[in-house]
């Protein structure tokens, strides 16, 4: 399989290692760093490892970050008091870019999962709790919509409702733009209980 | 747009400087990159300096490669009689892939393209016909199927034609599994003029 030389045989094989990256797309991906600039290539790999270097998980809200209090928690701006709870940092930043959020969030880094084995003592809620001892209004639960999600919502809100905080789940139901034909039922189901009075 | 902190947002935007990557895959990319042992990260940094670093075109058959004289063109067992011309080292690769082919290649790196203003001089015929001048008895034109590499292959073969070589070009038809409901005109017109007898 070696008809490059080894040097770019050993770079597509640690590309195709990487998430969402085949064997044709990392072959492409090689090729294309072998013939950027020297010096490009050279901040690229400074860049990886400086980003790696630096991560930590945010004190506050224990999104993944490069500085001890991320940028949202450390920005006077946003609403301490409401807190919204994601599975990960890539949930966050999702709902970041809807740019209407202004609370701040939590940042669970997984969800409950019996069948792996990952329980409520594996994901950030202790934490949470933690957070909870100060002055918060409510929380607002954005795990996914899958059965680990729903779990750890049901979880969280139970732990939550006795400290008279109020706790709420963002909405389930068909998508902006999404044609009824190509909907699953349980989706559907969720629309149609979910439904408010106009 | 920084919500994790400056250096993972500048990674973010590096990865999806490269092609085929887009914004959520850089973002997935990222946070993989990050989340790995530090000692794997030093090593895919390393790779990808070490590949840059070292690569050139092989002396002989012009592919990207980090030796002098690439493995295949090194390769005592690979018949030098037979070169197949291709537009890049990735199509050399799709051929290495069939393991039936046992020639040697040479990689134009592009094709002719009056549009995109690149001529015969620039890319690599005038080492094409050097080679020629060796012990050759054919030479296989493997160019893309495209305007641009069905213009060069027909370059290339008047250039040959009289030294006297064998030239031929890969067939064009329909794809093994194609389904012909699928398939373009422009296909299923060659693969007709392309008949052979039964």
């Amino acid at each position: 399989m070696d008809y490059y030389g080894s040097q770019i045989t050993k770079l597509i094989q640690q590309l195709s290692a990487l998430p969402g990256i085949g064997g044709k797309s990392a072959q492409r991906l090689a090729f294309h760093i072998v013939n950027m600039p020297v010096e490009q290539v050279k901040h690229l790999a400074e860049t990886i490892l400086e980003a790696r270097e630096h991560i930590c998980y945010c004190r506050e809200c224990c999104t993944l970050t490069d500085q001890e209090i991320c940028p949202i928690c450390s920005n006077p701006v946003r609403d301490k008091k409401t807190i919204m709870v994601v599975e990960s940092s890539r949930d966050l930043a999702a709902y970041e870019k809807t740019g209407k959020y202004n609370g701040v969030y939590h940042v669970l880094q997984g969800a409950i999962s019996p069948l792996l084995g990952i329980g409520p003592g594996d994901i950030r809620l202790k934490e949470l709790m933690q957070r909870l001892q100060g002055d918060v209004e409510e929380v607002i639960i954005a795990t996914n919509s899958s059965l680990e999600g729903e779990t750890t919502a049901m979880y969280i809100s139970k732990l939550i409702k006795p400290t008279g905080i109020r706790v709420s789940r963002i909405a389930s139901g068909v998508p902006v733009g999404g044609d009824l034909e190509y909907i699953d039922e349980m989706t559907l189901l969720r629309a149609l209980e979910g439904r408010v009075e106009l």
